[in-house]
């Protein structure tokens, strides 16, 4: 059994469908659609996984993808979880880990979404998809979908990494600039692909995408040696990771691999744009879209999260929290991060290290909570969010060494 | 024992020195040094790596670092060694692999020389490095040092792409432009540090970061099954990692893990900056330098790489050859590449893709020859090298679907 993939459940109404041919949100209620599997039928344990290759397929009994020839790939390996001591030490925490997804193909997190998701897109026939993005979205679904031979349109913000143009370009994939906002993307691509054979693949617009993000959970806890830490920061735009992460650990309690309390949930959101955090304070249960969303963490603008509630939900229930943390504060803490550790983190996972430094100075973390933040990308998509006022010599001239 | 290192050699003149203290070139003849193995002791078989974690430590018994605790690390997985069947029809040949590199920390194959290169330097005490770089490298080991706690000066080229920049900024080392190139750069470190507690780790100029380079070759090997491939296509500019590949497969030829014929290797340079191709074609041992050196694959900028020798006779040992490409055909290699296979690759990996279609057409190259190719680093660091000309939609306007 290479995949234990049973069916999908909508996440809102609990209503199911068959995981065997193509399907978007729940035609009920139109809510996404969450794949489920029969953990009952894994015979897998923690210790069958040490001879296989490390990449995210080790996990494949509880990925979605139903044959070794369905995965479409481009290398895509486990990413490491780095203790960061110096960056402790400066927090004030005993444990902090970093867990470094800008080692992934086209630089970010979102590979994982777009290998499972595009794999599936594959072996169920889809030819064409669409989505707005962020960016880094569209980078991994644009690399995917050239790899698997599938067409790519991509919407993207004009204020989106530039890098990321080249990035959907390269691949091949039919980029299009709005002028406005991933919200607006979002409606452009849904009018666009509405009676065509095109696909909207935005955030959770299908079931696949969140199980790849969820291979971050598996990750962690196989990292950990099958144990959970006791805080996870995770910085939420649409959040499909954090819904992740908190899926698989889910998975992995009923499998009996892990056990204990689930890690307290922390999403980090920029005060630009922080519709989760402003609903977690009033205890909703959905998110009221923002309005004049900006940030300098561009990944995480997202004014109306379609999983508002389920990002929700995963707070309220591992007694977690949500944050708003300042675009100067997280600038700052890029070439912090850098400085102490060599780690070139992206203005997104920068926002997880302000985001602890607030929740330390508050006291909501002790010293002694072991913490993991999740760097979502390289900084190399985000050149431009460190200053580079240098000096220039001559070819005949001389070079001054520091003092 | 952790590592077989037994002592350095001088490639040239043969010299033997300790490996206990900071070496840089040869005393009596300013030629590289060479890590020397006790290979004999190496009771490590090709089974046991298996249960070893997938970086380039696992190797640690062929590496100059001398205990787990000494290595500095940023996660440097395995890279893929990707099968990419759509590229290779095009080209006409039946087996064709690229191995991609960039996703290292720091997003290039310069990660393995920092990481093993700083991690000896900080076990030997060196408490401040300098270097010139056309980049990648001065990236690399700017994070290294970093996360070693070490200071590190970079004089970089204002031609060298700008994102290093950000990148050796945000790891806080000291970062000069310089008006010139590469020899320049180099110059000007030499003369600035001669005399001071500052150490010259320019290529070549210390014994170790070849060894984190020749790692290239040992994951080839594994990655292949133990096994060789025909022909290895390499972007040379100062070498380190063709020789360092072969220095690798020697190692592995004298442990018994592969044998048969070394892969022919080939050495890869732009029109522009081609002192290795003149000099292959002329029969000589060693390059003279090469005058005006542009091309847009900017890592290989060198005029006068000082392993000449050393890449020439690796050249002339394997039967291999040297080819110089056009950047026109190099820069169109990058969206060929992007649009058959999803991966971005860098100018300097594009290359080798046009060297090895130019390779066929001559003949050099059978079609059935097993060919891997070195994409050493990420397309990121180069987004100008794809034209981004795309058309923008308002956000209330309306999306048209490719036809």
């Amino acid at each position: 059994m290479f995949s234990a993939l049973s069916h999908l459940e909508c996440a809102r109404c609990g209503q199911t469908y068959d995981a065997v041919t193509w399907q978007g949100l729940c035609p009920a209620c139109r809510s996404p659609l969450l794949a489920r599997y029969d953990l009952a039928r894994v015979t897998l344990r923690p210790a069958d996984l040490a001879g296989r290759p490390p990449t995210m397929w080790r996990y494949h009994e509880l990925l979605p993808v139903t044959g070794p020839g369905q995965v479409v790939s481009l290398g895509e390996a486990m990413t490491p979880l780095l203790g960061v001591p110096r960056l402790a030490a400066s927090l004030g925490l005993e444990r902090l880990w970093i867990k470094d997804e800008g080692a992934l193909p086209t630089g970010s997190f979102k590979a994982r979404g777009a290998a499972v998701g595009v794999s599936r897109a594959a072996e169920l026939g889809v030819g064409a998809m669409a989505m707005p993005t962020n960016g880094n979205a569209g980078a991994a679904w644009a690399a995917y979908a050239a790899r698997a031979g599938l067409r790519m349109l991509v919407a993207m913000p004009l204020d989106a990494p530039t890098i990321t143009r080249a990035e959907v370009i390269a691949a091949g994939g039919h980029l299009v600039l709005v002028d406005g906002l991933i919200s607006d993307a979002g409606r452009l691509v849904g009018a666009a692909v509405a009676a065509t054979e095109w696909y909207d693949v935005g955030t959770l617009k299908e079931p696949y995408r969140i199980e790849g993000k969820k291979t971050m959970g598996f990750e962690l806890a196989e990292q950990l040696g099958w144990r959970m830490p006791d805080v996870v920061v995770y910085p939420t735009g649409g959040g499909v990771g954090l819904i992740g992460i908190v899926k698989a650990l889910r998975e992995l309690l009923e499998l009996g691999w892990v056990d204990g309390p689930l890690p307290r949930m922390v999403a980090v959101q920029a005060r630009g744009c922080a519709p989760v955090v402003r609903a977690f304070e009033a205890g909703a249960k959905s998110c009221e879209p923002w309005v004049d969303a900006r940030t300098a963490a561009y990944g995480i603008t997202v004014p109306a999260p379609l999983g508002d509630f389920l990002i929700l939900d995963a707070l309220y229930a591992t007694g977690g929290t949500a944050v708003a943390v300042d675009d100067a504060d997280l600038l700052a803490d890029i070439p912090l991060v850098g400085r102490l550790e060599g780690l070139f983190v992206c203005p997104e996972g920068a926002a997880c290290v302000s985001a602890t430094r607030a929740l330390l100075a508050s006291g909501w973390l002790a010293p002694t909570d072991e913490v993991v933040l999740l760097n979502t990308g390289t900084g190399l998509i985000y050149p431009d969010a460190v200053p580079a006022d240098v000096s220039t010599v001559a070819a005949d001239g001389a070079l001054t060494l520091p003092g």
